[in-house]
């Protein structure tokens, strides 16, 4: 980036087409500040010059980086060369916040310019009233066609999917179709096949685009299509949808609504969001995120949302420590128990961790079904005694020498094959059965697999101990 | 699905074009018993009236469901009706086995079928020697095509792209764009756009179909292009292909040689797949399965797969573990200090947990640069403080009340805020520190982490309390 005598301001120089990411792909620092020196010093011009080109995925970025009271600034400044689609690239929290603080007018003026998908994904988490008024402020088609999507259930394919789309009657010649398309006025902003539909909107098959250009041009649309396509009711969950898109390597799908009308499509740049999403949520949920949480949000909000999962841990956590209540005498007798103790039951939180991660994720993915169920739970206690064995080899001689006591070094590797054998079988037993009972298995599985690695690593070790030495009774 | 009289044999009778998977999207049992029973019947006519004209992706799942010895002979039994492209659908571990019991000429003649992406894809996990036999098989040209692929680094641009693709001069019309198309003999199976290239094989700009279909035709590629189109250097990673992809919502992407050549494409099936790995990764990462542990791999494999992990945390807690055996003599004195300590440790360790995930996805995701790095920073020691205050508070009442001594609820309190704030520090520094030393956060930071919140939680509690009850001096 070189410096340039004539650039009109103090702000760090800039070119307008200057690199703006990164190798890791982030935005770099100098154009970040030469934008908010230009918006601070409110030169509607200059940030355009620099912001005004970029892609809404961008400008998306942007936002995120700026501080809040910059956002709104920027929008109004960028004017009408602000894409509102760059708000379906911000998290929520970012996006919410700034849409409240913009007119109502200018939002809606910017929705209209979107894909329908677009618009809904801006509109769906605003509160009622905040959505109503934009609403007021579209035309009546437009609106009409938002609020549908919007009636949708959260989260289905009926909102996610654009509203757009190309059909033709099945009686058309790849010609006379080609020559539409050339012609027509409104069309999606990008497609990738053409819905074949009969004269009730019903899916009668669909041509990809690279074989419409393939075909004879005297062909009949009828001759090409690919009959039975693939479709997925509005009211289906996207995951339901993100999982057809992988499984057949789809990049546009069809949307039907009960009476099987063609109503909309689902694009695959929005279904790799939604894998992405759904990706996270389990991890989040493994790592005991739950809910939404986004790294935007502030203090307060962040605790809240994470402290129920906390005050579960802790009654489990009290719960696996009563278990240690009852062998105080024993404890008193020797103390290397209490020292040794936190470790049994921590080798039998990562080893279970281990085979419910697999299990959480295989869920989730579909790959486990009722025919390997029985072999993965065989394997994980296989795998849990196997590694419990190592283990216990390690451990006893380790704490054999420090205790400089061999009775000691057995009693412990006891435990610890048996803790290792326990958390095998409940890592994968434990999502297995939230998974039939219908609950999430990343959420839940966490707190029941500590409880019972930690509840059984120290009953066995105290246990056995208390047992051995005869002491304590 | 009704009983046919006319059946031919007694296996379970599954109509050729019943539903095979159920709502769940789990391969139908009653499907895959008469695949089974068809395999053992040798009755090649069966098994591909029921499976011969499944897509891919169901043939994959089908796979991997039969027993490994099933496998080879469904291949055989299909013949020409098995598509190699199903070997892209299923594990390693299933794929490398079930090709190296099958004759090299008969995968040979299945990989040339394919695209040059997909036959990579087969080929690259075998070993040398295996690969080779296959390759000679091959004729010279397809043969130097895939060669090339696999000479670029594992998990490279250039290793995923398929090397077919359309291309034109800038000087074509649309009209004749569109009739070459149509006239062509040797067109990649699927594509979503038309790359335009100089006479050097540089890229000059690419126009995707459906713009193509909307432009007149006596219009040149040259006004219609998209100029300065985004591409990927062959030898850099798949995860930064997967990033653009996501962020400019691509279907396909040019990738390029070091002379800016243009040598192949990569298109959005392949890239969902390489998001869903890369977010699997992070996730078994953060659950300590490392490598490429898969649900079909055999007890012994996967064991030793997890055992390194396994032994890196023996380590750790034996080092905290440590830190308890400073306090043996306070213990003696006070055995509640055992039967509660575990609490203390375990509490910071779920607590940092939440702040490592949420780091470690967002770091991944780009999401952190060095602008809100600090505001993270300062975000999680600020909850860290807050959730630990609450927790102080309920673990403080219930262990006064648990053993009778409000001095020692006021210890465990203090002990916890400590701990909880020290958590969510560590929870993101680790996380961002490793990131910045170039190493994987989601592999090692949750060994540290718990190194810290264990050490910190036992060290302040057994501390706490040896200071405040002045015994054990």
């Amino acid at each position: 980036m070189t410096a340039d005598a004539e650039t009109r301001d103090a702000s760090p120089e800039v070119e307008a087409d200057a690199e703006i990411r990164d190798d890791e792909g982030r935005l770099v620092t100098a154009f970040v500040e030469a934008v908010e020196a230009a918006i601070s010093a409110n030169d509607s011009q200059r940030v355009r010059e620099i912001a005004g080109d970029l892609h809404e995925s961008d400008v998306g970025d942007l936002i995120e980086t700026l501080e809040a009271e910059d956002r709104p600034k920027l929008v109004e400044l960028l004017g009408k060369d602000f894409d509102f689609a760059a708000l379906t690239e911000v998290d929520e929290t970012v996006r919410v916040q700034l849409l409240e603080e913009l007119p109502p007018e200018t939002v809606a003026e910017g929705v209209r310019e979107l894909e329908s998908d677009d618009a809904v994904y801006i509109l769906e988490d605003l509160d009622e009233a905040e959505r109503a008024k934009i609403l007021e402020q579209i035309p009546a088609p437009e609106r009409i066609a938002l609020t549908r999507s919007l009636d949708y259930p959260e989260d289905s394919a009926g909102r996610r999917m654009q509203t757009e789309f190309v059909a033709a009657p099945e009686f058309w010649t790849v010609g006379h179709t080609i020559d539409y398309v050339a012609d027509a006025e409104e069309l999606p902003d990008t497609f990738y096949e053409i819905f074949v539909v009969d004269p009730t909107y019903k899916l009668v098959g669909s041509v990809p685009l690279d074989r419409l250009l393939r075909a004879r041009r005297s062909k009949h649309l009828s001759e090409i299509l690919e009959d039975d396509p693939r479709t997925i009711a509005a009211t289906e969950d996207q995951e339901d949808a993100a999982r057809m898109f992988e499984r057949y390597n789809l990049v546009s799908l069809a949307v039907v609504d009960e009476a099987e009308r063609l109503v909309g499509v689902l694009t695959v740049d929005d279904i790799v969001d939604v894998i992405e999403e759904e990706a996270d949520e389990d991890l989040r949920a493994l790592g005991g995120v739950t809910g939404d949480e986004e790294i935007s949000d502030p203090v307060f909000y962040t605790a809240r949302s994470r402290i129920p999962w906390l005050l579960v841990n802790l009654l489990t956590a009290i719960l696996s420590a009563s278990v240690i209540g009852l062998f105080e005498a024993t404890i008193e007798q020797m103390v290397a128990l209490a020292v040794l103790m936190p470790i049994v039951a921590s080798m039998g939180g990562n080893a279970g961790t281990q085979a419910m991660t697999v299990a959480v994720r295989a869920l989730a993915t579909q790959d486990i079904g009722g025919r390997n169920a029985r072999r993965l739970i065989r394997r994980e206690t296989l795998v849990g005694l196997a590694n419990g064995v190592v283990l216990a080899l390690v451990i006893a001689c380790a704490a054999g020498f420090w205790f400089q006591n061999a009775q000691l070094g057995v009693i412990i590797g006891c435990a610890m094959v048996t803790n290792l054998v326990f958390a095998g079988l409940f890592g994968i037993l434990i999502p297995l059965t939230l998974e039939r009972l219908k609950a999430d298995p990343a959420v839940a599985s966490g707190v029941f697999l500590t409880t019972v690695t930690d509840t059984v690593g120290f009953f066995s070790f105290l246990g056995l101990a208390t047992w051995w030495f005869g002491i304590g009774k």
